[in-house]
């Protein structure tokens, strides 16, 4: 499996491929193909249901609407939110707390779109129908409101010592 | 329930009530009314594991102690933590990752006192007895040390771009 | 048992010491001592199994690997990430949502290095092979790719009203 291939070359801690099976990032994608699967034939209550249980034991909330390609290795995971419009492209990599949220407002897109190969670090909000380049990244704790071009770096300002 | 039609009108990602029982938010609240029932009796053992029993399945986190409006919603919910002597009005909206917590010191009152219909970004943390003003909103990411008067909006600074 | 008394030292909430069997960051270190012991004698996959079951249970996930002080309370937990060549002195307190993460590179210290007593606020992030002085004061959600010196304090910026 593509994922399980990219789990291995992008985690400098893992040690064997039969670890991967450990990752919750793993099994939120092995949920979510079917979710989508659901959601797209109408049979939402089903697709929220199973999301509800992959949530449940991966600590990962991914709206079964929202698009994901391959080879998304989510690290860690706890705490990630991806809302229903949301779209994420092939091999992007994302940290745990990660949220692709929306802003209030009744527009169809209402989440981020997010290129290929864009590295998202640990806690990134990203919020509103922004696009987010290909290959961007966005630095661990960050805020993004608005795009982000192709192989752009946003970062949080750190913390003032005292 | 009210706080079903909450959930239903406030979350465009919803497609029919059944789902609301679906999510973690209202779970919070069903399980957090005994919780506070027993600790306001003196049954603060029985309190604290209904609360840590809540905390496993849904992923948010209110001290038995703490008192919680009507209507109050939290949506997706992983990681919340609200603290012991924290209020939360009625008809309040909180995101994921939103921390009600304390600073250091012996007051009585040591976590914040949250208006009617505040609505808490996405990883907001609010620290200390400080008052958060009816109405007031409080941006993704936010950290807040100082009271923020009625209606006001508090935001986080964004990622900077290089 | 020398965490017990550390929890209930630390905790203003807490109310008898039969409580603290209720703590995550309790069950975190009761879980994180025999995966640690797997991993130095490089039982991985074993020690990797352990240390993602205690995830699952207490929303906390430490690498057998990391290095982990005595008295080291872990309050709330949930979305506490520490890496496997992470070290934590004794009686460091950290709360929800702390990651003690990598950057990128190839070398053989990744995660940062915390001296005793230092104290760790919710959702702050600390990435890097960095050294945190002992007594070190990091607040709330702030943003750390330095080291700080001992009894250093480091403050994220507060929201802004507008």
């Amino acid at each position: 499996m593509y994922l399980i291939k990219t789990i291995k070359k992008r985690d400098p801690a893992i040690r064997s491929w039969p670890e991967t099976l450990l990752y919750p990032g793993l099994w939120a994608m092995v949920f979510h193909r079917p979710a989508h699967f659901l959601y797209k034939h109408g049979l939402f209550f089903l697709a929220r249901l199973i999301s509800q249980i992959s949530r449940f034991f991966t600590g990962i909330e991914i709206h079964p609407g929202a698009r994901i390609g391959r080879g998304v290795f989510i690290d860690h995971g706890m705490g990630v939110v991806i809302g229903e419009t949301a779209v994420v492209g092939n091999d992007v990599l994302m940290y745990h707390g990660v949220t692709l949220g929306a802003t209030s407002g009744e527009k169809i897109q209402r989440h981020p779109i997010v290129g290929d190969n864009v590295i998202l670090g640990a806690g990134a909000i990203i919020l509103g129908a922004v696009r987010i380049g290909a290959g961007a990244k966005i630095g661990a704790g960050a805020l993004v409101l608005k795009d982000v071009p192709e192989n752009g770096i946003v970062m949080s300002a750190s913390g003032i010592l005292r």
